[in-house]
């Protein structure tokens, strides 16, 4: 398999590109308009064919690449089952597996930042957490039907329940962290560690955060799968 | 072997973290000094110890963490062979090898991008480049005794000697690429790949890049292994 971090410096944001390396099949997790360039680029010279672009849930701060991808591959759009991307090829539910090539990306489906959202779990060995664990941290829950309690039981019963040694791939970290495992968070996020759910409502309920800079822009375009509405 | 690379975004610097898991000794490799803390927390929370900090060479772009480190963990402070660090406390000449528990550093000397620079084969699957060779880039050749015909001669028939399935780590990245492979930079480092060694010269002594933002700072600081000099 081939596994690449990449990432979005402007809004902090992690995209994945996986490949099996035997049928050349490529996936990108939660890519960023602004860096297509780069992606296509980089899966031209390793000669891979993307066949999926991938989404944990529909983002708040940044807009997909699948609209621009998708004219530019064919490849196909994949987002949580009831994300509301009725343009998405292909929807994918608690516990679906999607296969490329050999490579198995199961969907567990952790909401809470968003009320559609997914983590993926990649060949059994790494799981790529979107904006619900982070590394020490977790997603907000303030917009776009986000429930803290949700999360909590997201991130407690069902992330957590992976082997600890399981290595958690973030979509955003904003310290310089790249990866962390299972046993790790457990132990050491701020958020979770030691703390019931009552606490961790409170706590997430009272960060009065400012909106992410780009909401207004980015929501309704990741609704269309990342087209950006023509407005002349 | 735990592996974690690091980021600074201010000056786009990847530190890296390696340990041996069975006896919990840690190296640092090319430090900053403002991620002192967030890099000390990490130690502390894996139940690390630190007993190197490793410099590739003598940034003129960070200033590197080590002094800090040094005081705050009793840990060593390594850097090249004739860097200008008498501070030291112990150098690497070039096929050198520094053992971390059971994980095994190779320095390969590297010289280019300054006059004492290492590159740093690790466990002989994953090399660090420093600021050698970059994810298609290399480091500049403009000052600190730089030299654009023995940065290529470096990359060329030293780094492009390993297996190409080498992962290659850089000293820093701009693009937000992580990692890239020996054999990939071969093909398609724009900088290398179907260029000879006096097109290569051309190219690095024409770039015109302006001086880096803290060179004034870093260097001298870094000659010191990280001290700032009290100028009250």
């Amino acid at each position: 398999m081939l596994f690449r971090q990449l990432f979005d410096s402007e809004t902090s944001t992690y995209t994945y590109l996986i490949a099996d390396l035997a049928t050349k099949a490529a996936i990108l997790v939660d890519p960023v308009k602004e860096q297509v360039d780069r992606d296509r680029k980089l899966l031209d010279e390793l000669g891979l064919t993307l066949q999926y672009c991938l989404e944990t849930h529909i983002h708040a701060d940044h807009v997909t690449g699948t609209a621009q991808l998708r004219e530019l591959t064919h490849c196909q759009g994949v987002v949580p089952q009831n994300a509301s991307a009725a343009c998405a090829d292909r929807f994918l539910a608690d516990g679906e597996v999607l296969m490329v090539g050999s490579v198995e990306i199961q969907a567990i489906a952790t909401p809470g930042h968003t009320d559609s959202h997914n983590a993926y779990f990649v060949n059994r060995d790494r799981v790529l957490t979107g904006d619900s664990l982070l590394i020490r941290g977790c997603g907000r829950t303030d917009f776009q039907s986000g429930d803290a309690g949700t999360l909590f039981h997201s991130i407690t019963q069902k992330l957590f329940n992976l082997p600890d040694e399981t290595l958690v791939y973030p979509g955003h970290d904003y310290r310089g962290h790249t990866v962390s495992t299972i046993g790790e968070e457990q132990q050491w996020n701020p958020r979770l560690a030691n703390r019931d759910r009552a606490s961790f409502i409170e706590l997430m309920n009272n960060l009065n955060l400012p909106d992410p800079k780009k909401m207004m822009e980015a929501v309704p375009a990741n609704e269309r799968c990342g087209k950006v509405a023509v407005t002349t």
